[in-house]
């Protein structure tokens, strides 16, 4: 399997009250079809990552609504799966450049959350949780919560190590223009913020976006020239996806063995490094799904970056933060910092991926990242997406 | 592209009040593995068509969903495209196993529209039409309306021969055990029953109806013994979907050229003809997306079946008729007789046209049906998906 990503953009992410879901996808697919130097024209097919149009808009039909907008009168098909929808839909252009039917896809991911109550958003994002959880009155924070407190209870994972998450990670976006907070914060400030879901605090815990991002991808075995001036060098590279992989597990959390993993992230990634033929050691940077702090923690260990238990110290250590980690993870800021517009999430992971190992990321940059990772996640884990790319 | 059916199967469709969405996709999918002699375990993906879950009732996240009431832990996807989603999802499919990814693969399209009001669901099917069409307050049976009326001054269509598909779809569904209305029905009960959206009356439009269906696709190319008894010689036909396209059109009918006819369907036809390489006088049965009798009359012109202006005529004279039709259209019944849920109508058809071309169709067999075709629309032709199978 070998997918070339051609071009990659996205929308500034954050509460963009003067923006609708059209503006944003129009943005985002404008500075992709840029990049790419192609024409709307050239497109075969078009696939729409969302999550909440339907529940909060009353928008169904997304891959013919996103279509008319951008004037491509192409296939077109919205990809649901919660806040997994992007790095679905990316897996469904993955499939049709692969089977032959479109030599050239569009993959969109978008999402508008902030033009409703945030009640009515929590609401809504539980319609990736079981029935139970929702008829318990659940929310996503206080899912997680459970995580991190098993965690903490079988590893001695401490609140400091779910702080130094969010600390690096709003570090890395106080490098990203595009990203929603660009503040740093300190450990201190973390433990300090408002309690939302015992041991989760406000600034353990995602914010609520709106953005957009656009991902154009071809089985063209030409390598296309984009960059100018000083780039040029660096941007003949040809980035490619050599893996992409599901999993999927229980809804809910009561039906899962262990609370401190998530198995279909173990799986997703053990079949993706299969596919690409690499250990996790070899990935140079990647894009994890930090809808909380907790959550990064057990991404690090569920894919293979730390020993089970070890995540949370080697974070706090700034064992992946740029400049001397390895892997760097989260350089965009994360779903914590960069921000999260659920169904967008999964396309923006491999724009930041497609960037660094282009060696376009500006002051994000990972020097040298040859192989990097993205891992979506929907639900508190029911559905894990991983992608690995690398520039050749 | 060749991609083989090994199996097919819907529940009962209807008002289905002591179902849930759960019981029906179990019931469709447990049908499917019987006839394909497999067992879950041999799945390697799902992909799920559905339209109105979020809407209606809170539910994402549907393939993990459906994947973990399966117990299939594999990877799963939502696929929406409004009440094209079921085609989507078999085109989602397709690609699927052309791609060389997952080698069998599971389509389910639910949806359980009864559980409720009416005007909610009238609403939320809007979700898949145009800002100004909803903000009118415009429903599906006024916008088909528009379109009767146009064709009705533009090619003198008459209330008779609008009448004369409900009629013809009615007797179909009479013969059929798992549609949902199996009265027949005269031109002068369609004629006087209530008005609904002039001209369209209450027998004119496709009902409210919960439902699944289930199709197995395989890239496998040995031939699946499947069938016993007298059905032995038959069942030994193995079942490909030879062509599979897509085509989109404008959300909204005021920015179509002309009301008469849905350039979606003209364009996806077209596609799916050449690539399989047939003309339309060679289908010998079809499947096609008549929500409303005008829009099978408008379907059967855009699919080459029959001039613009002569479908009319020549369904009132039987032309499509099971007996003595060629292509015989809509032996389940349609969207009109057998039921319209949504999001698994698309799969239905396919699930039909496989009973035809297998021969196992029972009081519905086409006699020597060997190429079959169905046509499956978003909207007011939004969006439009055809499959043509072939018996070989």
């Amino acid at each position: 399997m070998k997918v070339e990503i051609i071009a990659a953009a996205t929308t500034k992410f954050g509460e963009l009250w003067h923006r609708s879901p059209r503006d944003l996808a129009k943005e985002a697919v404008a500075g992709a079809l840029i990049q790419a130097k192609i024409n709307a024209k050239e497109i075969k097919a078009l696939f729409v990552g969302n999550m909440l149009s339907s529940s909060l808009g009353g928008q169904d039909h997304l891959g013919a609504f996103f279509a008319e907008e951008l004037k491509m009168t192409v296939p077109a098909m919205k990809i649901e799966g919660a806040c997994a929808s992007g790095g679905l839909a990316i897996h469904a252009g993955v499939m049709a450049v692969n089977s032959g039917l479109y030599d050239k896809v569009l993959v969109l991911g978008v999402e508008k959350m902030t033009d409703h109550k945030p009640e009515e958003v929590a609401q809504a994002l539980m319609g990736a949780g079981s029935d139970m959880e929702r008829e318990a009155g659940a929310t996503f924070p206080a899912l997680y919560a459970l995580m991190a407190r098993a965690h903490m209870d079988k590893y001695g994972t401490s609140e400091e190590e779910l702080a130094s998450v969010a600390v690096k990670n709003h570090y890395h976006a106080s490098l990203n223009s595009h990203a929603q907070f660009r503040n740093t914060i300190t450990v201190e400030q973390v433990l300090r913020s408002s309690m939302i879901a015992s041991p989760l605090k406000l600034l353990d815990c995602s914010p609520i976006t709106d953005g957009a991002a656009a991902v154009i991808l071809t089985n063209n075995k030409k390598p296309v020239p984009t960059g100018r001036g000083g780039q040029i060098t660096k941007s003949k590279k040809v980035i490619n996806i050599i893996a992409s992989a599901v999993a999927t597990d229980t809804l809910g959390l009561a039906e899962r063995k262990d609370l401190t993993t998530i198995y279909a992230t173990v799986e997703a990634s053990e079949k993706a490094y299969k596919e690409a033929n690499i250990i996790p050691k070899e990935v140079d940077v990647a894009e994890v799904h930090d809808c909380f702090t907790i959550a990064e923690i057990i991404a690090m260990e569920d894919l293979g970056f730390f020993p089970k238990g070890q995540a949370g110290k080697a974070i706090k250590e700034g064992k992946t933060k740029l400049g001397k980690g390895s892997p760097v993870v989260n350089t965009s800021g994360g779903l914590k910092a960069s921000g999260h517009p659920v169904g967008a999430t999964g396309v923006k992971q491999i724009v930041e991926i497609y960037r660094q190992l282009k060696g376009i990321a500006g002051k994000q940059q990972v020097e040298g990242a040859k192989i990097g990772l993205t891992h979506n996640v929907g639900g508190s884990g029911a559905t894990a997406v991983i992608h690995i790319l690398r520039a050749e």
